[in-house]
């Protein structure tokens, strides 16, 4: 389990977070995306036919940037290593789904996978420059 | 000059971006920046001095994400080169330090050298998952 500083703990319910990969030409990629906070950890839901996802894979030196849309000076800034496995039963896109009343498996065509993302930190800084 | 999108070109002014470099150890490291679109090209103003500066020269990789901090499904993305020099005569920190109106000038210890960041595009992404 990873502890997130008391003051941006609110911040693991936001709805959005940049999360960045790096692509097969060394170029960090980011996007927006989907998150959870579950049982202690930051995790993601993935299509395993995307390239994203390969590349997280191939390389699983990861950021996520967990944006306060109501003030862009606060931010929670974690950097680690995603750790990706078969989403066994659809568990994690249920979850997420939870969070986002959305329905995520009428995203995959048949035969995707759903893959489960959780990002082990090796750094979580919490900044809030308005301090 | 680089061509933005037409449905993306307010975001040109927005306030703050995640500016994703990559660090000695290979991951990818994000923080919010101000920045400015100056003469077509999308510009930074760092101090030589910090960690992030020096990661940025060394490689040179970046990925640029432009929020719209009024709706979290619209952003830019823009993956580059970034290209520095020295801010001759201080002329990008007083350009930027116009759009914030702030004194960049001021964050600088004697001796620190400001430098000017621009981001050379390879690629532009606009994305609005609300279209």
């Amino acid at each position: 389990m990873t502890t997130f500083p008391d003051s941006h703990k609110d911040l693991l319910d936001a709805p959005v977070a940049s999360l960045t990969t790096i692509s097969a030409d060394g170029f960090p990629q980011s996007t927006l995306v989907w998150f959870l906070h579950d049982d202690g950890e930051l995790k993601i839901s993935l299509n395993g036919a995307r390239l994203k996802t390969k590349n997280l894979i191939k390389r699983p030196q990861v950021s996520l940037l967990i944006l306060d849309f109501s003030n862009p000076q606060r931010y929670l800034d974690v950097r680690g290593t995603a750790v990706v496995s078969a989403d066994e039963g659809g568990e994690l896109a249920k979850k997420v789904g939870a969070k986002y009343n959305a329905d995520l498996s009428t995203r995959d065509r048949p035969g995707e996978q759903r893959l489960a993302v959780t990002i082990e930190p090796n750094g979580v800084y919490a900044v809030d420059l308005t301090r």
